[in-house]
């Protein structure tokens, strides 16, 4: 499914922190501490990582200080251990200069699209939507591409990412990558968090949302006139919800097929990302290429490490 | 718990249309119909209220067809059937002049919101948050109280609303009164359907959203600038959400203090509104009074006529 070109090598380190919900089981956050170091990575712990707060890693006063320590320390990629939520309680606060100005290379996924889209909005700077600590290198079985892909990406390797996409619709264009969870998305409509992307490559994927609710939150995005001024919308995964004997066939494509209807933008399905054990690493904020061509999509993203 | 000023009394009449999902049981509706009957309201069935398009009642076209002819019929309130997931797909598509022109009293609530919300934000004429034909007059039992009040709103003899509210904040002002279902407002942020209200009372209710998640979409309105410059946030119910173990005592109390740390405005519970079988009809758009004392919430609804 997925095609890549190696450019180069170069060692790294992981500093893994929790910003978003706590982590559950800390034998499942080892699980990947090691399986990163076997990939080559040194990896070192927040002191909060295991952190618990109610729902919280830590309180908001200890989860911003997490990222006040991830900018101060030496290994270059940030990685949050898992999702949840809790990051947009911290985005008034978070010391936007400092983040930007340590270079640092943040990883994390679906609470996590909230600090990639906030860091965009107000540095600028790229950050990544890819795996976490817990649910991709701690699970018990990973996707050898997942962790393959991730390491290509962030030792600068990856060059063009191919996948199959049925259905696609043509296009062939350049644009700043960015998008992630789609909830985490729509939530920072108006808010000062949310990028300002016009002729954008946006992607979306979301986890246990029905149909209907992914169509209203693509349709806000429509309504509020942000999907119109993309080049391209690329859907990852949707997974995680059930249909209804009352959707009498209204499904995911149906909800496609209305934004679509209403939004004339090319749509690009199978992006493999979402809240599955396949995912790419995607650097939000970059300027890729994506074209599409006899039932695969790619997306070049050779500029992306110039944009740092 | 409620307490009601009567003034005038006149007859009314009432059209039924179906701008959201399909209706799932036709003898519920005439359960309805019977029972607004009844209650001395002369009754008419738009043509499509039974209409039934996947999940929608009826085509984007046949819904909007209807909203046409609600307004071209003579009876003075026009009422949803019930809420669902649709209007959102229809209002760049209204015809908000001729809406505005018919002077109808609009009726609805959940996903009527949009409607509610979107009339307005592009006429600034009243609508209705209250029951619907199918969930409250439709329903084996009604609560007494939501019909009675239901009429005495639409027969302009209700002058003051007050209601119980433990634990609320001292409040003593006047703005318009808006809001309804907290889903459907966040999801109408950004958008041209979104209101523009400074200094208002804003309400709000929600159902099988989790605390985090209302907590999320409150955030959102505080980090778009909305409630900080609202007067008073009135919390309607919150239902049919389960808690977590992993909640560790997080729960919607936690929820609301954290939005009372983020924005200084008062906050005032107990608002009997909701998808509950108690539930008031609130006249969305109206400039109101709000003031509470004692436990007790009171909202001055005496300005509303003039408004029409």
């Amino acid at each position: 499914m997925l095609e890549m070109l190696k450019t180069n090598q170069s060692h790294q380190g992981i500093y893994i922190m929790s910003p978003s919900s706590a982590v559950a089981d800390a034998k499942v956050l080892m699980r990947g501490v090691k399986r990163l170091e076997k990939m080559g990575f040194k990896v070192a712990l927040d002191r909060t990582v295991l952190a618990c707060e109610q729902r919280f890693a830590g309180t908001d006063a200890q989860r911003l200080a997490a990222f006040g320590r991830a900018v101060k320390q030496k290994l270059p990629i940030v990685m949050a251990s898992r999702g949840g939520y809790g990051v947009t309680r911290l985005l008034p606060h978070l010391d936007w200069a400092s983040l930007a100005d340590s270079e640092k290379r943040f990883v994390g996924q679906s609470d996590f699209t909230a600090f990639n889209l906030a860091f965009l909005a107000k540095t600028g700077r790229i950050s990544y939507a890819g795996p976490t600590a817990c649910f991709d290198f701690g699970a018990t079985k990973t996707e050898p591409l997942t962790t393959e892909i991730f390491g290509e990406v962030m030792r600068g390797e990856l060059e063009i990412l191919s996948f199959e996409s049925e259905h696609a619709d043509p296009v062939d264009g350049r644009g700043i990558l960015w998008g992630g969870n789609l909830a985490m998305m729509t939530a920072l409509i108006g808010t000062p968090f949310m990028p300002k992307i016009k002729g954008g490559i946006l992607f979306v994927e979301d986890v246990g949302e029905h149909p209907y609710r992914i169509e209203r939150m693509l349709n806000q995005l429509a309504q509020a006139g942000i999907l119109g001024k993309q080049k391209a919308l690329l859907l990852g995964g949707f997974t995680g919800y059930r249909l209804a004997e009352h959707d009498r066939g209204y499904d995911l494509n149906s909800a496609i097929d209305f934004i679509k209807q209403s939004v004339k933008i090319p749509v690009i399905p199978g992006l493999p990302f979402g809240h599955t054990p396949m995912k790419v690493t995607l650097p939000i904020g970059a300027k890729v290429g994506v074209a599409t061509e006899d039932g695969v999509a790619h997306i070049v993203l050779d500029e992306h490490l110039e944009e740092i």
